[in-house]
């Protein structure tokens, strides 16, 4: 048998995350700066325990059979209420289609807006599965230029003149892999680029409940008056990342098309959601992510403390108001797969940016380091590690 | 904002079974024979119940943080084990992938197989979705004449001369809609002209277990000396459809590719692949396999002879060996449209043949009805009143 796979599949890149994670497997005390799981302690595992209890026994026909397509209604109750009367979002026009788990939204998305030879724009550094899906259609995905405020609307500009454009991914908030925050300013400039030229944005914001710095700014979705933005929220990072639950907020139009696209894939597990749900009825969320967010905010202070005291000065260390991840950007003249080699070697694994690199020609000299994972005295330890490494390298 | 979507989303065809659900809703005792739910009665739900609650307390961290990619081990191992084992499939050269449901495979097989333009291959009456998912992505869904045996060689050979070919997709067991059940010899013949042209084979086996008459017959997989078979299993008619487990099994190169796709769409829940895997366990699968085909056999000849009994003798009743559903086939001078608009004003619900037609311009003129949802009174009284409408119009 001769395997031949559609000419979209043939570019394949290497997934550098998981390269750090399966080095560390074979060094003793592997400190891993690399994924970006939850922080454990924020997981309310007790009434987790108590709400999957009652989601089952509640009616156990109801999760062991087929049920409705659109998922469990007080889920979808939830989240609407909260998005249109706590955030601000447009209540006509618009619908919810449940998950299981956002990341989910990275392939329906393309499925449903891109042909192939369509072009997608995202940053130039971007969650790998975000352009992975992109390609699985055939879609082109662009990179465009950043700075510390997110992207650069003209950068943006030139490249959606091609007229090939079908959307603009953006992380928002505390994004993955930079930990920057789109400014105010520039999400209005955005979505005026987007307007002209047609586009939709893509509005992923798994982290963006995860704020312990600085002011939260309107999401792009509750400016959206042209029903262009496809609002992808989460709760994998607030309540719990295994039992998959995630949503896209969509204008009627494009949500008709992606229930259309999501059904032929059949139906999602009904329990997960009705735990979900439970455990949103239970519980004070607004409270919970207070809480939770103390607990990324420690751990976020503690790495970055740690990096500016241990790492050569030659570095430049940028904070996140949120979210799970800092950014270590080298020296230019100091090379970044050296670095990283050193660390993972010295036992510390942290992720370089060609990882996230949407273009393989511009790598950056960047690392990506994880701070919600682990506890805090393999923090310490780690970026002691770490900045000694910098060190060697950078001030020798 | 001017919505587009790509040129291969703009053919959308309507639900002609949710249509006839969604007229059943203004119907008082309406009988539905429409949807495809497996009997409650076989769920095992107070094993579930218990499985649940250990699948949790076991190691809540592992089913409220993210997991593994690939899933449950232990699920994946028994599996595995029994294809092996006790069907008799290639041991080496092949992967389980677990889905969430094997209906996601109807989706992923040919988001990886193939590109716009290709040709895919399926019964002229085909499960909505497998089709649905073909169109999707691009590609051409090409029905291919049956006869009681199932899909005819010739037949299939006579489209694959195209070379636009990528896969052909069967439900060798009691097909749905048919309930068919493809013979020995046709698996063989059918195999040589995959072979033949290049073809993969896409085995959609969600029936197969419920066998009630006859010989269970080899599979697809189990002769595929060339690894060009996927098979797709699943739990949901055998233990619980809400909870969505199903798997592919597939040739390495293959599940490779699937993988790589699949992986960009994120994880799967493994709460409900723990709770699949407990039950399996703790139970004698062949033993509950054999008590529910006992029901859905007696649920079966319930239907049959009903219809033998009540519908006109012009009508041809095609009674399955297992699996859910019988087919009725009008005379030529009768319109099936009439007939189940009659039957559905009179209080049953029943799914002509063109909602299953590949080929809108060849919809048949049959009807399938499910005999696994319903309580044996329902069924009872439902088929005798679908059969007097059959009488009003073929024997006046």
């Amino acid at each position: 048998m001769t395997y031949r796979f559609p000419e979209k599949l043939q570019r394949t890149s290497r997934n550098l995350i998981l390269e750090v994670v399966e080095r560390g497997r074979s060094i003793p005390g592997f400190i891993s700066f690399a994924m970006g799981n939850p922080a454990m302690e924020t997981i309310p595992v007790e009434l987790m325990r108590e709400c999957v209890q009652e989601a089952f026994a509640d009616d156990p026909m109801a999760v062991l059979q087929y049920g409705p397509m659109v998922g469990e209604k007080a889920l979808i109750d939830w989240i609407r209420n909260r998005l249109v009367n706590q955030k601000g979002f447009p209540a006509e026009g618009n619908q919810i289609i449940l998950l299981s788990g956002s990341g989910k939204g990275l392939g329906l998305v393309p499925r449903t807006l891109c042909g192939e030879g369509d072009e997608a724009y995202c940053d130039q550094f971007c969650f790998p599965n975000a352009t992975a899906s992109m390609m699985n259609v055939g879609a082109v995905p662009v990179g465009i230029p950043m700075d510390d405020e997110g992207m650069i609307p003209e950068a943006l500009e030139a490249k959606a003149k091609s007229g090939k454009g079908t959307y603009v991914y953006l992380i928002p908030n505390f994004h993955n892999p930079m930990g920057t925050t789109i400014s105010g300013r520039r999400r209005k400039e955005l979505y005026e680029v987007a307007s002209k030229y047609d586009l939709m944005i893509y509005e992923d914001d798994p982290y963006g409940e995860i704020r312990f710095a600085g002011e939260a700014l309107p999401s792009f979705k509750s400016m959206d008056t042209d029903g262009r933005v496809i609002y992808a929220g989460s709760f994998s990072k607030t309540l719990s990342a295994g039992l998959r639950a995630g949503y896209l907020y969509a204008p009627d139009a494009v949500a008709k098309k992606l229930a259309a696209v999501k059904v032929a894939d059949g139906q999602e597990p009904l329990l997960n959601q009705k735990i979900i749900a439970k455990c949103l009825a239970k519980m004070d969320y607004d409270e919970h992510l207070w809480s939770i967010s103390q607990v990324y905010g420690r751990k976020c202070k503690l790495m970055a403390e740690g990096l500016q005291r241990y790492c050569s000065e030659r570095c430049r260390i940028l904070v996140p108001e949120g979210g799970m991840f800092v950014w270590v950007e080298l020296p230019e003249d100091i090379s970044v797969d050296d670095v990283s080699e050193a660390s993972i070697n010295a036992g510390v694994g942290v992720v370089k940016s060609a990882a996230f690199a949407v273009d393989p020609g511009c790598p950056g000299n960047a690392l990506r380091l994880n701070f919600s994972a682990l506890p805090d005295e393999q923090i310490a330890k780690g970026v002691e590690i770490f900045g000694r490494v910098t060190r060697e390298f950078c001030d020798k």
